[in-house]
């Protein structure tokens, strides 16, 4: 039988896995950072309008650039953008697989900050592009002065910040944007596929695109919208970004049926992202439980949570570290059961764990141990492969439940 | 304001145009070879049934292998296929891109015959393959001895066959996919998107892919099966090639809905592909009537003819040039209007134009000037830059007739 070892495959795929996560059949699937709820039945209704519609003609192909939904896009989207400023795809991957075949590729560069969305540099490697991985703070935060240091380090090609991040969760400052834009020779990606779930306060990079036309921010429909299964990504970012990408972009690579179907969902954003302040409700709920508990957790503005699965459950962000560190907004969130609501002037984003907790410590638990614990109990988290440290996604009420009552089996 | 020359794109892609026909609101659309049947009712409402049973879930990310789609489309090609075998995507240029990305790339190179579908040297651009154009005959033929000469002078990573081959229409030799198989160091690709289309006893290379694992075979569902809308694409290779794929691949890179609508027309394949005798028909029509009129026409086994727009009428492939070649098979067809059966022992399906007719002859009517002439008259042909020929889609009667009757505004 001919094995992947007996074909020519580049060099560089060779002795690789493919990117997933387990697709298991599990009640409680909190692994994928997916909106647990399901379309509502009026937007059902709507999609299958829209996509009868097309029906008859799929015959023809769809509109090679998507102009209609580019601009449905924009209307979401505010900050006075319009059809020129943005562009779509078959997910936000296929979005920044795009921006790297048009601005990476062979001979150049992209870096990120790791660790943040696994996916970047495997669309480096798909790309061609050679990947720099920078660091984050032991405590995965990020400042100003680090990041500008790398950058300036490495003159990457493509810089990726993502905020919030994945898989920590927190939005990045916004001074850690405009010194990374200012610094960096080349296009600057900012992936905020969780935006809709940030802490009130949060700054998209959207608002510094005017007079920026390397920065580029990419978008999903997967997460807040709850659309995951329709696969839609999309980029906002200077008409000339739209046109560079355009050169690169797979003739009709968006079906009719993904453009009906999404310009239904938008047109129907209320109704989808109800579900947005459930769901983060879960999330402060999960963190303030975790903590309370003595877990080291992250702050999240997205729609997960990254804890730590065991060790010296006492040392937590406790009020002793809440104030600002020089150079820095103080953003942290202290959501405790009786403590939901924001603290006025809590601004500080970054998870601060202090430098000398970043390798496990003595007693941690070992996090794919607890994932197989947590998967027996009938919940599916995520091991991202930071030693000590699971992921785990913010759905409905009783999926918490099922969550916060597995982890008493860590215990 | 930003133009593209300002921002630091790739230095290969500066100068370039986005690839794509021009997506005009004319009559008569023949110019991008779609089926022009509207889907057929019942398989409008079989596949509108399907797409309503995912919507409700669409929070949920698909099946990131489409396993069940997979299985279809194994069971459609038989040769005793299976879901290992078989590999989908959002098109077949996504197919193909995903080939070279784990065949080709940086420091690889790719060949292919031209004329021959125009996104090959594109797909090589944006993965950062080196295209290698090689030659097809002046008469756009391809013989074992130019192909295996070619293979073996440039020692491609990858080659792409293109059978039938577009613009021209006609199938390759199996004798050339088997000689080009047997001297290429890597792999070789045979896109059969016309295969349907294709003249009775045309061999698929399908045929060949058992003890071949570095033969890849790519095939749409965009123009047989009406579904270019749909946008699916997929491939016969080894398993070991689907594997590969798996690597380069964008996760959950074919939508729920993609998968559901494209299961759902294979299941009614016997209803959609019911056109494609109908356009062979139709085909065949335009192939003898302009032959009738002195035009040059490349004979075709797809949904499409490539003729001469003007130039010597009087020269055109009549019997005295109907003899085999020596080392060439034979199977050329000559279908004038009273002649529409294949003519026993017709096998030679290479152009033949000999080599003293390659360039444009004196009096030959520029195809620029011949298509917006056609444009005028409401008919949307195709400019595939061949100088002085034009590539039109075979579509319904009715399309044939306005084609044939706006073509005598060239006489």
């Amino acid at each position: 039988m001919t094995t992947l070892d007996d074909l020519p495959i580049r060099d560089d795929l060779r002795g690789l896995s493919p990117y997933g996560a387990p697709q298991l059949d599990v009640p409680v699937r909190l692994n994928t950072n997916e909106n647990s709820y399901p379309v509502p039945e009026p937007v059902v209704e709507a999609i299958g309008k829209a996509l009868a519609a097309e029906l008859r003609d799929l015959n023809r192909y769809p509109d090679r650039d998507a102009v209609a939904l580019r601009a449905d896009l924009a209307d979401y989207l505010g900050h006075g953008l319009t059809v020129d400023h943005v562009w779509a795809a078959n997910g936000s991957n296929e979005i920044q697989q795009q921006l790297l075949q048009a601005f990476g590729g062979p001979g150049r560069t992209a870096l990120g900050f790791t660790p943040a969305y696994s996916m970047h540099p495997l669309l480096a490697l798909g790309t061609g592009t050679a990947w720099i991985p920078a660091a984050r703070d032991a405590d995965f935060g990020l400042t100003v002065a680090d990041a500008v240091a790398q950058v300036r380090a490495h003159r990457p090609d493509v810089v990726f910040l993502c905020s919030p991040n994945n898989p920590t969760g927190t939005a990045l400052d916004p001074a850690v944007v405009a010194a990374v834009l200012a610094e960096a020779p080349g296009m600057v990606v900012v992936d905020e596929a969780y935006a809709e779930f940030a802490r009130p306060g949060t700054v998209s990079a959207l608002a510094v695109l005017p007079g920026h036309p390397r920065l580029v921010v990419t978008r999903t429909m997967s997460k807040a919208f709850g659309f995951a299964g329709g696969r839609l990504g999309y980029l906002a970012a200077d008409p000339a970004v739209v046109q560079a990408v355009q050169l690169v972009r797979l003739p009709y690579h968006l079906s009719a049926l993904t453009q009906a179907a999404a310009r239904a969902a938008l047109a129907h954003r209320d109704a989808l992202l109800g579900t947005v302040t459930a769901i983060m409700e879960q999330r402060d709920r999960i963190v303030a439980d975790l903590r309370a508990r003595g877990h080291r957790v992250a702050d999240s503005d997205a729609n997960f949570v990254l804890f730590e699965v065991g060790g010296d459950r006492q040392l937590r962000l406790g009020a002793s570290d809440a104030a600002p560190r020089p150079g820095a907004v103080d953003r942290q969130l202290r959501l405790g059961a009786s403590d939901a609501a924001p603290r006025p002037g809590a601004v500080d984003r970054q998870l601060r764990l202090g430098a000398s907790d970043a390798a496990p410590r003595p007693g941690a638990v070992d996090q794919a141990v607890a994932w197989r614990t947590l998967l027996a109990a009938g919940v599916l988290v995520r091991d991202v492969g930071l030693p000590g440290w699971l992921r785990v996604t913010a759905g409905t009420p009783a999926e918490t439940d099922a969550f916060l009552s597995a982890m008493e089996k860590l215990s």
